[in-house]
């Protein structure tokens, strides 16, 4: 998926999570093992969720995830502290496109796109996005003015 | 805790369970990290209680962790298949104990004791084990006769 | 990346990998994390790899992972038993494309691309794959005729 | 085991270390998993031991882990800031036991004793901890006075 923006560029983010490496990240290769990465990509998309800017969370409607995309872009080391970004991509009818940079204090490790489907909790299928909810996504749109943080 | 069975020997135990060590279980000492065990030892209790070993399980009743002890006995590599054995030791009023051994084709890598409480998931409170579930368990204690699987 | 197999389909795989689904794969919506899914696709290509299906492995030259995307296609639950298909999708001229599937017995879970790309352990850049290697892993190739296993 | 000092009390700890609890920690029972404080336990862990407080790293010695002991003493939920405390125990001839509690912003969550023995990375076998080594762990007792941080 070719997106109009680069995602290793700190200014791609409005939105911060910080993570910590934990020594049982590593693997037997040296490095921070290639699945620790998705959970540390997971929790800063959860976090942007929760605060918030993804609108209301209600109990009729949930976002699930549907596709992954992981570009892995340097090895990361123990220890080390990160800093995970995350953004608003896209929205489509029923989903949306969030991405992500994973950052040590001196490099990009990693750069992701995650496609998100809202669903209906009963009946477990993709629901379009409601007006009130694609009003609030899209004042974070990248093209959009942006509130200051 | 001191029990007086050998957690080591395979014949300590009448129920197995079958786990795979994964890539990312190993760390960057190059075997497999000591919380990749406790995720097998998991595993293993897990798929005991659900055997129905502990008495049908209830919405109202469950047990929950309140302590694990475990010795590590062998490092374990990557790859490894793995076998987990568990059994009861002992029941309290509201508590039992757990034992497990977790054992490569070859040798003994850890034996754990699980203590678990019995708690009433309203109140969140520990409670007393009732008298069927006794009967139930009992029969599974080391010195008991055990039935045939 | 769109490729002209459907990863969907059992019969795009000949090699195969059995794993466990983990208590602790388990996430607080109730179904199995999206993060053990990258962990089971893991298993599955290591194992793949050390089968000596991608060539002899050497100090000298490793693969390791650039990109990867997964198509979360159903929810799995607690406990399931799950079988990982591997296949060579392509061959560049230092990276090779994986695909993979994860099957529990009755649906697909979930299928992924994974590039790989061949460094060379002391300069850690990518190297040419050697024409020993291409010619071993044009032999697992979808069109290529394959061998019994 | 029992040691004089009560792990789950702040003041026991003068090292801290700082975790996040991520989404993939949480299991289907809507908490923290087990599994999750054992990784927050070792890299409070590892963090000590990197700090020096174990004496300069070496690569002939190292200290393995044989033994952990933990207490569950309440459940976290996501999200959360954790503070781990890691504080020496006690000395042996060749190991050594460290003691960690693991707090949320309100309360105990979990306390911990782990018992590492100092190997010789050659011949892998227990071997005695040195009286440099010794003299600078016995300053970090409970007892002794303790240098300022």
């Amino acid at each position: 998926m070719s997106v109009g923006i680069d995602l290793t560029n700190r200014d791609a983010y409005d939105f911060w999570h910080r993570e910590q490496i934990r020594f049982s990240d590593t693997d037997m290769l040296g490095h921070v093992n290639n699945v620790a990465y998705v959970a540390i990509i997971e929790s800063g998309r959860v976090a942007f969720a929760r605060s918030g800017l993804l609108g209301p969370l209600t109990k009729k409607f949930v976002f699930v995830m549907a596709r992954i995309e992981i570009d892995y872009r340097a090895e990361v080391h123990y220890p080390a502290d990160i800093l995970v970004g995350t953004c608003l991509i896209s929205i489509g009818r029923s989903s949306i496109v969030l991405g992500t940079g994973v950052f040590t204090s001196s490099f990009c490790a990693a750069t992701s796109l995650t496609t998100l489907v809202q669903i209906d909790t009963e009946t477990r299928r993709a629901t379009p996005i409601g007006e009130n909810l694609r009003v609030v996504m899209e004042a974070l749109l990248p093209a959009a003015p942006r509130a200051q943080t």
